[in-house]
């Protein structure tokens, strides 16, 4: 199947707006699609050994034939390439082969690749254009759209970056029946936040085709993966640069950081921290009386059926409070907290931070 | 002297606008001018030994007083703290005191300073607002305003960056009076430079108060560096991201640059080679039939009278060559040139390179 029958979107950021494409033909279209935005020239494809051995020829071969030069640059796998020396490195690559100010990037991979990538393509000679060309679920549907790049500090995740937008988002759904269902799974949990926080079509749709989802078919997948796409599009558009309504696309990931963060992001995959953030968020939102048991339940058991995890293990009860607050200190005595109204709606709500810790007491005791 | 008696300024960027101060204060009158711009908070002041030894203490204190949270960051002097390993160390710094999305940066130094400094603010998660305080003639005149940010590669300067605009920018004329001379004339490269491509009156006015200026006047130099940030401005309004107008701003640089490059940055400072490669480059646009002779002996005998080199040292002629060439080998057989065709005007020309090689090579043997 070449054309997965959905149609293309738009990002709509004024002149910095760009499409997202959808393809299921193991990234023969992507040439095509990378010479509708940008004119022949230089051209570094960044991407990892895993997926570079997948998917590189048809990508390297298919530019070269529409003029384009590419230089292929293969960064090591995982977190790991997230740091400024590798995003140095790149760039070292890129100016010893000649680039200069009329190139371009193309990110070929997953988040990591995506994040790494656009953000050497931010700072290469004050910025040239990248192209996604994401190759997981989760940067399908996540990290590939909204522009946000970057990489790792020894004292964090993602604390150096910059806001840069692609010239093409290129999602290939194919690409996804080469994903290790781990990972698959893990991305679903942003696939089910989008139906939690903002349509309830979409959650329900879920609760019909997950077998499907999971075995990884392209036609299944298309609809689910555009309409995340359009969703986290339309909030982007509305709110670059997270003043407001993007941190609805937290929904969940205050806890799943905190998780992530005390399980020194060894023991889950973001997605599956994220699942566990939801049902917590969920059951915080239904103690707060935001929203009724029902909608916990139908949550809880998306998630469950999406093979992830909804209930975190026991951390000890300080260093979990301490982990929550970690991003909030500087918000004072009151926090935003992304509570679910009912499936479909959230709201973002000011809520006393003691609230919020005694919430998440009753959390620990239910478990 | 506490005001300089001129008005301020304003930078027009759509929603990234700012505004450009002038002051005489000895930077007494910074804090308040950054309370105007930003709520009080945590602020990385980065600065280097020696501006800080002299200026630091109003500073800090000030934005103190004003409810702000100073950390204080020192980075070594000179070229050498441009690089990503610096911005890194500045990174960490930041983090580890705390700092946060509600944090700012203000760069208290000159061009090194102030491009280090804007692209740290630029990544520190993703993007946090900076003050541009210029203690330096070239700094005030050049690299505070128009937003271009970046570090240096081992393959070159300033190849990492970002373009990202300050909130402000805070001009002190008096810092001026402790800059070593050397370094206000080679800052006075660019401001006749200014002239030459935009402002016969300012050419003019240069004429008359060039011993004034040298002297570190600030009442003469006022207008002056006020009048350079304007035109700066405009031409930055008008072509953001160097797409042409801004170009003309290069009046000089490609040979300047070239000039440097084979003197290794020693033995030049980069406005005595800007003040070279504008003579080369007045004296290519008569031999191009751009301009007249006279135009060419009143922009040399300027670039004299402010105690700069108007020709270059005797380079061998093969490297002389490629060093010019270097930036530009990408547009293959035509280049832009920045042609003077009288004083306050200047063209960007398309010329045949060959044309260019010989009039360089006529330029050698005039030497």
């Amino acid at each position: 199947m070449g054309d997965p029958g959905v149609k293309p979107l738009r990002v709509e950021l004024g002149e910095r707006s760009y499409p997202i494409r959808f393809a299921a033909d193991g990234l023969r279209g992507l040439p095509e699609a990378v010479g509708r935005v940008l004119p022949p020239g230089p051209l570094a494809i960044v991407t990892n050994a895993r997926v570079g051995r997948l998917y590189l020829p048809p990508v390297r071969d298919g530019l070269r034939a529409r003029g384009f030069a590419p230089l292929v640059v293969t960064v090591p796998d995982g977190e790991r390439a997230k740091t400024l020396r590798v995003a140095e490195s790149v760039i070292g690559r890129m100016l010893a082969a000649g680039l200069d100010r009329t190139s371009a990037v193309v990110a070929l991979g997953g988040g990591v690749v995506g994040d790494l990538a656009g953000f050497v393509a931010a700072i290469f000679l004050r910025g040239v254009p990248y192209v996604q060309a994401p190759t997981t679920l989760l940067a399908q549907v996540d990290s590939s759209v909204g522009g946000k790049t970057g990489v790792n500090h020894a004292r964090g995740k993602n604390l150096i970056g910059a806001f840069y937008q692609p010239v093409l988002v290129y999602a290939d759904l194919s690409t996804l029946r080469t994903l290790a269902p781990r990972e698959l799974r893990a991305g679903m949990a942003e696939v089910i936040k989008y139906g939690v926080i903002r349509d309830e079509r979409l959650f329900a749709r879920l609760e019909r085709e997950m077998p499907r989802l999971l075995a990884a078919d392209a036609a299944a997948l298309a609809p689910i993966v555009r309409r995340c796409c359009e969703i986290k599009a339309e909030v982007v558009a509305a709110d670059e640069r997270e003043g407001g309504l993007r941190a609805m696309l937290n929904f969940g990931h205050t806890f799943g950081h905190a998780i992530e963060v005390l399980t020194r992001y060894r023991r889950y995959k973001h997605g599956e921290a994220v699942a566990m953030g939801m049902g917590i968020a969920a059951r915080i939102s239904r103690r707060l009386g935001h929203c009724d048991t029902a909608t916990v339940q139908r949550i809880e058991r998306l998630v469950s059926r999406a093979g992830l995890p909804v209930k975190p293990p026991r951390f000890r009860r300080d260093a979990w409070r301490r982990a929550v607050m970690a991003d909030k200190k500087r918000r004072a005595d009151k926090i935003h907290f992304v509570a679910v109204t009912r499936i479909g709606q959230v709201r973002i709500e000011k809520i006393a931070l003691a609230d919020l810790v005694a919430a998440l007491d009753r959390e620990g005791e239910s478990r």
